[in-house]
């Protein structure tokens, strides 16, 4: 188990600023594929897209990096296929940074019940029993896809997010779900240690393999919701020789909750390293986590609520729109006033609800664009409040 | 009724060149929105969209001209609302020349069954009888949407389209269906002949409008397969002062039938005018239309059959390629070698096919985008092949 592993010399993370009587800061995270200016937000591009929006569209919305879902792609088409096609950057044809995650969100989110289900207060009932067995060797599941059984260790985690080639990878962890006792917790969260070094062992052997210097390591802090055992992951991150660290497992099962979990962790993060907090990004939650100290978050909601009509918003309640709302019927202004976005620029509230109305494509991926465009606007004004001093008026404007 | 209209100073139509011993000819169309090189082809955008592709794909594909039907929009958003956002260019941000029909179309097809189905060989049987009643007012059928009553006169059709206000328009007719006798397809297009004249009186009241100068109108020929009745019909369009002529109606019940159609008319076309064939665009197709004098084509195949993952090609077995096909899993290649579109200039099969079996918006997008390229490429190595007097070469190459 080395102690300190030398990423590539591409890969960086400077913090350039830092808010007085906070942890949030400013700074920049570069890959070989360039560099992000954190806090910066990742789109999931889920099955090797981001849901109805060209990479070009992507670009025109300013956006830094993505990332894509080792579950998804391990089962289709298939790290192998994508690695014969150039790897995961040439094969969707997004040449800025990218993230894998480990695939275990997905396994054991599926199994026990999401993380969102849980701060949303829903139990998983009747969902199919995906997650077959946990071992120390690794997680037997079945395929979203044709239900076949399949098998994950930290080993093949790692192999596969090396054949998928995003600059950065994240450590196999058991996403522990929020009804898991303290105990069982406890216990996952010291196996999930084990797979981050086995992660890291196989991640040093591959340093000698074609991905050599192009790739860097995200640990993973488990822990649930209980203080101590949040420090005891976080110390574990921190004493390893991880790039980065993200915060994963249970945030908790409400918006407080998930704030307190990640200020238990926030005083024993390794403070030169990047910091992810996995599947959260809602607007306010984002204001919260950068005052945390996080540096990068990733959702799916951006994209998904844009499929169902909600539009981003500054400054309106709970930051959304129901394009559908039959108010906008009639409405020639933009889907945000002083939005400069490709949706906001050419359409009106009016048009885009007609094409939501009649279950035209278009709406759908005219309104992922003004989302995608709102959360790098979002994003870019944090750091320029960052960078002024002052996060308080750039919340009250947004919030 | 007027027996000339004087149509804008926008509006023109040049013939450029003529192939010797044929029909086909090279011209020019403009409209207040700018010119288009014919022979063109005039993409569906239904509702106020082509399906799935944004303006500014369009426009990257080098589209020159887009339709929406007068049907659908008259129902949803509704014609006020359009005119209240400026119209039809301004509400779906296409600022080129445009087409809106006269929404006869749909409701007899959706009453009789349509000119595909019969193509096609199929009948109607269970499908809604949407159609209530046709006398010499107009035409009395449900809406598609909430089923309720509707009435459409060629008075309402010229009004309604005066307030969407594409460049192009086209008188209300009756399209009768192939399984119509001799007596009713004779009956019916002498009452598409009134409705004629009375888009022609209702049109000129018009030029008193806020739309004056910015549209012109297109005749129909109807007359089913009946060499006598096409020559009837044409001269009818011929002796009145129409803008352009659109062949409609039932072209037959398979394609050389369509083209002994398209030839009894063309003979006893207003030779100077624009022609236009009315929902018909396989490649095959537009080669045959081209020979016989046709300017402008439209029909809903590139964009749908791309939506199902067929992708367009020269030079392979019925211009047609199904990307889920297994055997472009893994299959490098752009869509259609030698295709500069977006999508094969940054994707390759394997991609396509990817998104394609994963059921991802962005496969039917990206096929659009090539589907409306190859069309426009198509049409406009067809209009070198005019140029340089030469088609049977472009005719070798694609079929």
């Amino acid at each position: 188990m080395p102690d300190h592993v030398q990423y590539g010399p591409a890969f960086g993370f400077e913090i350039k600023a830092r808010l007085p009587d906070s942890r949030a800061r400013l700074g920049r995270l570069s890959t070989p594929h360039g560099a992000i200016e954190t806090p910066a937000f990742i789109f999931c591009g889920t099955k090797a897209t981001v849901k109805g929006v060209t990479p070009a569209q992507l670009c025109e919305a300013d956006t830094q990096i993505i990332l894509s879902n080792t579950y998804h792609l391990m089962i289709q088409p298939g790290a192998d296929l994508v690695a014969s096609m150039g790897g995961l950057h040439r094969f969707m044809d997004w040449d800025g940074p990218m993230l894998t995650d480990s695939g275990g969100f997905q396994i054991f989110s599926m199994g026990h019940g999401s993380v969102a289900d849980e701060i949303k207060g829903r139990r998983q009932q009747t969902r199919d029993q995906t997650l077959l067995k946990v071992t120390e060797e690794g997680a037997t599941f079945r395929s979203y896809l044709d239900g076949s059984k399949l098998f994950l260790s930290p080993e093949g985690s790692i192999d596969i997010q090396r054949k998928l080639g995003a600059d950065l990878i994240v450590q196999l962890d058991e996403c522990t779900p929020f009804h898991a006792d303290r105990a069982y917790t406890a216990r996952s969260m010291r196996m999930s240690h084990r797979w981050g070094d086995r992660c890291i062992e196989r991640f040093v052997q591959g340093e000698d393999g074609p991905m050599a210097g192009k790739q860097a390591l995200y640990g993973i802090v488990q822990g649930g919701v209980h203080p101590d055992l949040r420090e005891e992951s976080t110390a574990y991150t921190r004493d390893r020789p991880f790039f980065g660290t993200a915060i994963g497992g249970s945030l908790g099962s409400h918006k407080d909750q998930m704030y307190e979990v990640v200020a238990m962790c926030a005083p024993h993060i390794h403070p030169d390293r990047p910091v992810h907090l996995l599947g959260i990004g809602g607007i306010v939650d984002v204001f919260a986590g950068v005052e945390l100290g996080i540096d990068t978050f990733d959702c799916v909601s951006p994209t998904r609520i844009a499929r169902h009509g909600w539009a981003l918003a500054a400054g309106v309640p709970a930051n959304r729109l129901n394009l559908r709302n039959a108010r906008f019927r009639q409405d020639p202004g933009p889907l945000e006033d002083g939005c400069d976005c490709y949706t906001c620029r050419r359409f009106s509230r009016a048009y885009v609800h007609h094409l939501l109305k009649a279950d035209e494509l278009l709406g759908a991926q005219l309104v992922s664009i003004h989302n995608i465009a709102v959360m790098n606007r979002l994003m870019r004004e944090i750091r320029e409040g960052l960078a002024a001093g002052d996060l308080a008026s750039v919340k009250a404007r947004w919030l």
